[in-house]
C-alpha cells in the first residue's frame, strides 16, 4: 500500500477530513499490512484500534507501536476474521484497504464481510463503505504483439517439422494443427493482463458499471460467489478497432446512512496516465478485434463466478481465485477449461449506429481469460 | 521433444543403434507426447507398439497413425499408466522420454516404475535403462544480479518510508526490517534457477553423483520419496568465488543384464555451450559467495524430498513438486518455509587444499532454494 500514492492519499483523506466518525471511538482494522490504516485511525482520535492479520506482519507489530507511541490505543491481533474475539462488543469503524485486482480477485472481502456481519454496530461505518466494478471497450496493443507472438511460434513449429522430416524421415506435420490450437490457447485466448500506466485514450466507449456493493450490508451468505451483468456502451471514437475490454474498480469512502460522511471520498483505479495505481486494470483482449462507429452500441453479458476450490467453509478469507465468464453459450461456444485466474468465453454483441431492428449483429468469440501478472 | 536436437538424437540413435531390441517385439511408450518414440519403435521392426498418454494429445493420435502409415503397428490408448490394460500380457520394451527438471523435478517417473513393475517382461529392457543426477560448485552472474536486485528494492523501500514520514507525519521506518527479510527471501532465497544455454567454463569443481537410478529395477514402493546424499568436490580453479551449485542429470541407454545394448548411448544435460538440452541446468546460489582455492574439498550434503500434496494415492503420476534440502540442521538454521518448486537450507562445509585435521572450516548458509522459470 505504500507506494501507491492514490491509495494512499485516498484513506488519509477519507480518515482526517471525516474525524468525527474516529473521535473516541472503537476502530477495527481488518488486514493490518503495514499498519498505516490503524495508525491514521488512532491519530484522528480513535479511542481504541484493533488490527487484525493473518500474516507474519503482525510479529513487528510491537515494535511499531511503541514507535508511534500509540501503545494505549493500538492492539494487533494474530489470526483470520472468523476466528479472532475482542474485549470490544462492537466497533463503531471498520477500516480495511481489501481490494484486489479488479476488486474482487484476491481480495480479502469476504473477511470484511465477515467482520461487518460480526462486529459492527447498526449505526456503525465502513471505510470505505461502497464499492464499483467498471468495463470500457477500447484499443490495445497488446492484440498484435500476441497476435505476432503467435505468428513466430507457429513458424517455428514449421521449421521443426520440417526438420524432422528432411533429417529423421518422419513426415508428422500432421501435428500442425494441435500444435496451432495449443498455441493460440497460450498466446490468444489467454487474455487478460494488467496494463499499467493505464492511458485514457485506450477507452473508446462509455465505461459501464457492471456491479454495484454497499459493503454496510454484506453478510456471511451475501458472499459473492457468482453474478451477472448485460451491459451496453456506446462507442464514442470513429471507425475505431476495439481490440480489448478493461475492467476496473472504485471505492467510495460515504459514512452510512445515519451517519454520513460529509466530504466523500473516492478511490478510483480507472485508466489515468499521471494518477494510475497499483491494480492498473484488466484488460481482456479481442482475436480478432471488431471495427465499430461512433455511437455504436457494443452489448456485452458478462458473468463472474468464485472458484470453487478458493471457497474455504463457506466463508473464505480471500478471493484467491475469480472465474469470469462473458455471456457464455454452450450452443455456441465450448465450456472452457479453466486457466490461470480468469476463465472466460466472451461473447459480445455489436449493434450498429441507426440500428433500429434487426440485420448487422458480429459475434465476437474470446474463448478464454486467463489473469496473467498476477 | 520435437526443438531440442540433443535429446532428438539420443533417442533416435538409442532405438536405431539397437534394432534388435525392438525387431518383433512388443513396445511400450509411457507419455506419447508427439508419438515420435512410438514411431521409431514401428520403424525399428517393432511387432506391436502401444503409446499410453493421459493429454489430449491421443486425440491426433490416428491422423498421426494415417499419416505414417503404421495403422497395424501402431495403437494409442487415452489414460493413466496405473489404469489401463493392455492385449499384450507383456512387453518387451518400454520407451519413455519421462525426465523433468533435475531428472524428477515434474517427470513421469512414477509412471514409468507402475509400468516396469506391471508390464515388463522379467527380460525385457527399458529405454533409458539408467539416470544419474549430478552438482557441481561453480560460479554464476546471477548472484551479483540478484543483490543487485535486492539493493534496489531496498533502497525504494527507504525512500518510500522517507516519503511517508515527511509528507504524512509518521515515522513507520521500523518496518525496514521485516521489509529486508522479506526482500533477502525473495530475492537471495528464491535460489534455483535454471541456466541456459550453459556455459561448462562456469563449472569449478569436480562433478559429482548424487543419485543413480535403474530404471529395470523400479517398483511402486520404491518410488522415490526422499534421498539424502553426501558429496566432496575438489575445486578446479585458482581463488575462485563459488556463486552456486549447478545440478543437471543424464540417462543411458543400456539395455538390461540379459539383454545388453551393443551401442550404449548417453543423453547428457551437462554444461555445453554447443550442445545443451532445454532441461539447462538447475542452478542453486550462494550467498554470500564462497572463495575457495584450488583442490579445497567443498563438502556438500544434499537431501531430496518429494512434497506431499503431489503424491497421489501414493502413486503419483508426475514429480510435479520436489523439495530440495541441503544438510537441514535446525540448530543452525531455522526449517524453511516451502516456497515455489524448491525449497532448501543449504549447508556446504569447505575444506581448504593441505587440510588434514581440524580447523578452518566455512559454513555457507543459503537458507532457501525455489524452483524459477518452471
Amino acid at each position: 500500500m505504500l507506494s501507491d500514492c492514490v491509495r494512499m492519499d485516498s484513506y488519509s483523506n477519507a480518515v482526517f477530513e471525516n474525524k468525527h466518525h474516529f473521535e473516541g471511538k472503537a476502530v477495527l482494522d481488518v488486514g493490518k499490512g503495514s499498519g498505516i490504516l490503524a495508525i491514521w485511525s488512532a491519530q484522528a482520535g480513535a479511542r481504541k484500534v484493533y488490527a487484525v492479520d493473518a500474516t507474519k506482519m503482525v510479529e513487528h507489530a510491537s515494535e511499531l507501536v511503541k514507535a508511534i507511541s500509540v501503545q494505549d490505543i493500538f492492539e494487533v491481533i494474530e489470526g483470520s476474521m472468523e476466528d479472532v474475539t475482542f474485549p470490544e462488543k462492537v466497533f463503531d469503524v471498520i477500516i480495511s484497504e481489501w481490494m484486489g485486482y479488479f476488486l474482487l480477485c484476491e481480495s480479502m472481502f469476504d473477511s470484511v464481510i465477515c467482520a461487518c456481519e460480526c462486529w459492527l454496530k447498526p449505526s456503525g461505518v465502513m471505510y470505505p463503505s461502497h464499492a464499483r466494478m467498471w468495463m470500457a471497450p477500447g484499443r490495445s496493443g497488446l492484440v498484435d504483439q500476441k497476435k505476432s507472438d503467435y505468428e513466430d511460434a507457429m513458424n517455428d513449429c514449421r521449421q521443426i517439422l520440417k526438420f524432422i522430416e528432411s533429417y529423421y524421415g518422419v513426415d508428422i506435420r500432421v501435428l500442425t494443427n494441435p500444435f496451432a490450437k495449443e498455441q493460440r490457447k497460450y498466446y490468444l485466448n489467454v487474455d487478460i493482463a494488467v496494463e499499467q500506466p493505464s492511458n485514457p485514450n485506450q477507452v473508446k466507449g462509455t465505461p459501464v458499471i457492471i456491479k454495484e456493493i454497499d459493503c454496510s450490508t454484506g453478510t456471511i451468505n451475501g458472499i459473492i460467489v457468482y453474478f451477472n451483468s448485460s451491459i451496453s456502451s456506446s462507442i464514442t471514437a470513429e471507425n475505431t478497432r476495439h481490440c480489448r475490454f478493461a475492467g476496473w474498480f472504485d471505492v467510495h469512502f460515504r459514512g452510512s446512512h445515519e451517519n454520513r460522511a460529509p466530504q466523500e471520498i473516492e478511490l478510483t483505479t480507472a485508466p489515468n496516465e499521471d494518477f494510475g495505481t497499483h491494480w492498473g486494470q484488466q484488460v481482456f483482449l479481442l482475436h480478432p478485434p471488431v471495427r465499430a462507429h461512433q455511437e455504436d452500441n457494443l452489448i456485452l453479458n458478462f458473468s463472474l463466478t468464485r472458484s470453487k476450490e478458493n471457497h474455504r467453509n463457506g466463508t473464505s478469507v480471500v478471493y484467491e481465485q475469480v472465474l469470469l465468464r462473458m455471456n457464455l453459450d454452450p450452443d455456441i461456444f465450448p465450456v472452457p477449461a479453466k486457466m490461470g485466474k480468469f476463465s472466460s468465453p466472451c461473447l459480445c454483441r455489436l449493434v450498429p449506429r441507426g440500428f433500429n431492428g434487426a440485420t448487422r449483429t458480429v459475434w465476437k468469440k474470446v474463448p478464454r481469460f486467463a489473469m496473467q501478472s498476477m
